[in-house]
């Protein structure tokens, strides 16, 4: 049967022509519609209705990727995307992640790829050192590092434990058996509550905590509102301060919020998925003030350090209690190696039990731009950020939504909601660019995030003046 | 800034380096001892403390990725890797991987990119058919599938949408405020466990059902077993059946437990990660026999149909449940396509937000064998398995541990537990191969799986003949 794989030199070929293709893609990107085009189920008519019975050459599946597949893509790595939150890839990154692909090991347990365990732990120590997080979440401490999917799981792995320790251990033996209650201001990210949902908590039980005018989380609503649930007899156990939050880039003030929960003994967890990345430069390190009080962590380098998804990085300064809330070792997975207790065994940190070799892709990241390069990386797209939110504060049209600290600007058109609507429809029919929205105070508000890897200035020069022309032409209408 | 990128240029040339890196790893992968044979801490011991502060060149990277990092893998992709379940990589795989990767979206919702969405909704309609699954598993009913990263993922979005059906999708709103009880065979998936303590239920409310000699779950059991919780007022709501046990590949009852189900209601999740493939092969289908009483159903691309890592086919027969126990739209990923009901939104159909462009990997490897070159890929393995397994029988010194219906033989030496546990400890510590163990009716018993990409009959052979070798000094000891 082995005439049916790709021998190595078949791959060597298939495998040219494949890198060949991403780099024309690279180069070629702009020439692309930002945001797809296609209208609902137009992709799936191009495509036949049966699989083929017999194998096809590389070639044929090439070309459907340009012909059929392409006019269905949002570029995403596009440097005229300007929505949502950037998905970083880089050439280093996509080939630690080939590399990982060709290696094809499964990483549950360190034993099944000892190189898995051992890169991942020691880049996550890196990451501490370079964002100047807290000792605390090394693992040559009680705590330590772990690669999720995303900042949604990695959050999920911190609500549990925090369950669980609540509890004594006991919930996931009982299940749920009281009113646990867990808060996050009103701003943070929507897997709050999908997590409070899938772990049984319940949304009702999910506080979702006043923001002040910039839509930071106010910490004395936070301390009432823990009184209050202590008062009717529920249990507080679980609080999110949100650094940089998905709306708006606000950020929670974490040291007023880690002394109420040190005050009740509830788990802090800091969800800084987005702007983390940010403290790889120490300008920007403010946004972690406080942080010393937590109890876990996560940024996204799929977000904003130029490693493709998924890439989620994950600290807690406990690590006992992650791994004792989602341990199971069956018979079949027991190794002399793990019960030594002297390794690290990733399949007790997260949902998954396998899991790809993630860790390679960062390590070509660091070892390709090294520190000082993913500072000036993120350094630029800073300058351009705020130079756009300049240009949107002197422009009579315009104004600021919310403030714009780092890499995002929340603006509107003075006016209504229809306006800015339109403006931005406009826009992304135009496939110039794509912008997305958000609501603030009720009103609704454009979102312009510089953060994607090959955004200059003269994108966001562009973007300005594509943004400022229609405006008028609305505003006229 | 964008001195720090690799050129479209650059990236041909790394990537034609990591493709040859590749290539010659796939053509020496037989050269490697295939369990690591490092001790805790090694790997580390080589890596420096610090990150680099200045980029480094690729050839650098990818030097230390052979002397550093090479030592510490098991390799999952050798042809002598016999343990636990595959992890199956391949060419088409790997490039369909790296095109994901190039693209860099984030197929979060259809808008973000439409293709991404569509192409996975269409290549898992074409697995229905490859497979002889129900129709009601299809996106053209009121089913559907998705890809999930891992098979206890995918169960575990089984196991919260049959909670919220069971409870008028209440305990999302208010949490979990009644005793709601699983069932799964004693040799399920240990996910069964780690996904009920997720959930809020609780492993006291999982009840592992005794399984027949065959090591397949008793229907008669678990009938017996739901009355008695009825009767004691707990609130039953999930059954799984397992076709094709992690320590066996043993196979429950699926239709007997399906009527049980109907007959009270509950939902039927089947668990076929592993061998759920074999059913590309009709005179294999019979492994599936009642499945159309399942409302979910999960086998993993990733461990038998030359898909790398992570690549899981999860489908449900009643989407709507599945969407509405997870979905979540707050106001910044709303979109005009998403209201308008006509398109599939997957961030609702799993536990993460983000996700990547997984279907190109699984559109690429179906391309590339073709319906036929997977069945005789198929076939191969479970031919190789039967030989070994007729060996084993025809051995004085051996005997079979369990039915062995497909590509894992499980056996073991007559006598102590202890000559086996030094079998399996000297072949592994010869790096030659690479098999594992399981505990059944309390006797440790060796597993040898035959689902390796490159595993051919001079490999199993020589696994024999390197197992019967020691086994005699064993014997002599």
């Amino acid at each position: 049967m082995f005439d049916l794989h790709m021998t190595p030199e078949e791959f060597r070929r298939a495998g040219y022509a494949a890198v060949d293709w991403v780099a024309r893609y690279m180069g070629e990107i702009e020439r692309y519609p930002v945001l797809s085009q296609v209208e609902p189920g137009e992709i799936r008519s191009h495509l036949p209705a049966s699989p083929p019975e017999k194998g096809e050459p590389f070639e044929a599946v090439l070309r459907d990727l340009d012909e059929i597949i392409m006019p269905g893509i949002t570029h995403w790595q596009s440097p005229n995307f300007f929505a949502y939150f950037s998905g970083n890839a880089s050439g280093p990154s996509m080939l630690g992640d080939l590399v990982s692909s060709g290696l094809g090991v499964q990483g549950m347990m360190w034993a099944t790829s000892p190189a898995c365990t051992e890169l991942e732990t020691h880049v996550l120590d890196w990451l501490v050192d370079m964002l100047a997080l807290p000792e605390r979440f090394k693992s040559t401490t009680q705590g330590g590092g772990v690669i999720q999917d995303t900042g949604s799981s990695s959050s999920l792995c911190a609500l549990l434990a925090a369950r669980e320790r609540a509890t004594g251990f006991e919930t996931n033996r009982r299940g749920i058996d009281r009113q646990l209650v867990a808060y996050a201001s009103s701003h943070a990210h929507s897997s709050m509550e999908k997590n409070a949902r899938i772990a049984g908590i319940g949304r009702d039980n999910l506080r979702l905590i006043d923001a002040d005018e910039s839509y930071a989380m106010r910490p004395e609503v936070l301390a009432r509102t823990i009184e209050e649930d202590l008062a009717a007899d529920r249990t507080p156990f679980f609080v999110t301060a949100t650094v940089g939050t998905t709306s708006s880039h606000a950020i929670d003030p974490v040291r007023a919020i880690g002394k109420i929960c040190r005050q009740h003994g509830l788990w802090l967890h800091v969800d800084a998925a987005h702007i983390g990345t940010a403290a790889l430069c120490p300008e920007f390190r403010w946004i972690h003030e406080g942080l010393e009080l937590a109890d876990s962590y996560v940024f996204n380098p799929h977000k904003w350090m130029l490693t493709n998804l998924d890439c989620s990085a994950f600290y807690v300064t406990d690590r006992e209690a992650l791994i004792r809330t989602l341990t199971i070792v069956p018979e079949y997975l027991r190794t002399a190696a793990s019960e030594s207790g002297r390794v690290f065994d990733y399949r007790d940190w997260h949902i998954p039990l396998g899991r790809r070799f993630r860790s390679l892709k960062l390590w070509f990241v660091i070892r390709h731009y090294g520190v000082e390069g993913l500072q000036r990386y993120i350094r630029e797209h800073v300058k351009l950020a705020q130079e756009f939110r300049s240009w949107v504060e002197e422009d009579d049209h315009f104004e600021l939504a919310a403030p714009a600290p780092l890499s995002l600007v929340c603006f509107r058109l003075k006016g209504e909601d229809d306006l800015n609507q339109r403006l931005m429809d406009s826009l992304n029919d135009s496939g110039e660019l794509y912008i997305t929205h958000t609501k603030l105070d009720g009103r609704l508000v454009l979102r312009l995030a510089v953060d994607a890897p090959f955004t200059q200035r003269r994108h966001v020069e562009r973007a300005w003046s594509l943004i400022q022309e229609p405006a008028e032409a609305v505003g006229r209408d």
